[in-house]
């Protein structure tokens, strides 16, 4: 077992102990990743206690627009590296009062390959993809989507705007993984954001009494 | 110097005893980059020989996108890796009649972080940076800008219907590098991809008179 993983195994300890489900935000730079937690800010504050480990290469950017919004938010910067690594990770989680928390989500630095290589310790990874990309996406990157145990699909307001087949896109990720449930969500309207948040949710219950 | 390096110095050689110009294009998945090709393919044909250098992960999509527009191609398969290396650019040129060649534009991995830390023996690296993907993204991946010898914006027809504030982006790749030219193209509209054209056709004649 490799550094990585031996840290990736400490972490599911800790979240065992403290009964806590992580999920691991990944997509692209620009995919609308900080938005859609953002969107979903509201919904889930009524049901978990959550907190987010905003990844970047540099800047604090996205972890201060986490902040105004109230939510516990710890910033790591992975230091020129292009994906978070467990340990990193690992400490990380000493920022919170993880007693009080049951979710915690890692926003991934901006990268559709290197992060999906990495086991970070999460229960699940999560794609973001926006519509703006290009529905061949899937195929072209399918580590990400092979890894996931969801796809959201970001930007749909753009949707009249763009030569975007939606149907393609559900195939490509279909014929990566046909099994992976698909959620549009419009972080702008709000479409979506709420049936996204209760799979969050529901995924939660069950990691926990798995 | 590494292998990466020396494998960058013996393209280096072969570009130059050929008289060849080779640019590096780097973004995200979905940037637009094959989009942004085909739109200068037109104009580029009455003016240089030139081919590309697909890189990706998976599929030979792009490629085949430029294949049907006469475009000299080979595609290179990654496997598996966030990057391009500069042995498997050196091969790839192998292909190429490169005596009747002016011009080599390498398509890179779709990933805004790791393909701008490697020399690939390219005499310039151009950002591509859609507008969807914000103006914070310059700050947030620095590297990139700071290697780059030109930024193309693209999908600026997408403008009307986004928050992006275009001024705040050109002021973001200033704070990395307040000398980089800056390219605004819809690939749709076909809108500056003419004025980014000429620049590339200005810089050959330049790199090959140096």
């Amino acid at each position: 077992m490799g550094a990585n993983e031996k840290w990736a195994a400490t972490t599911r300890t800790l979240l065992a102990e403290n009964r806590i489900v992580m999920l691991n935000l990944i997509g692209s730079p620009g995919a609308g990743k900080t938005l859609l937690l953002e969107s979903m800010v509201e919904h889930l504050n009524k049901e978990a206690r959550f907190a987010v480990l905003e990844g970047d290469i540099e800047t604090t950017r996205d972890a201060e627009r986490l902040d105004i919004l109230g939510v516990p938010v710890s910033q790591l910067l992975s230091g020129g590296s292009c994906h978070l690594e467990a340990k990193l990770v690992n400490h990380a989680l000493a920022d919170f009062p993880l007693a009080n928390l049951d979710l915690v989500f890692v926003e991934n630095v901006g990268n559709m390959v290197c992060p999906a290589e990495f086991d970070i310790g999460e229960h699940a990874k999560i794609a973001v993809l926006s519509v703006t990309e290009g529905e061949d996406k899937p195929l072209k990157y399918p580590l990400l989507f092979r890894e996931a145990s969801a796809v959201v699909l970001t930007k749909t307001d753009l949707l009249p705007h763009l030569t975007f087949n939606l149907q393609a896109c559900r195939d490509n990720i279909a014929q990566v993984d046909a099994s992976l449930p698909i959620f549009e969500v419009s972080a702008q309207t709000g479409d979506g954001a709420q049936a996204f948040t209760e799979w969050v949710l529901q995924q939660a219950v069950g990691y926990r009494s798995a």
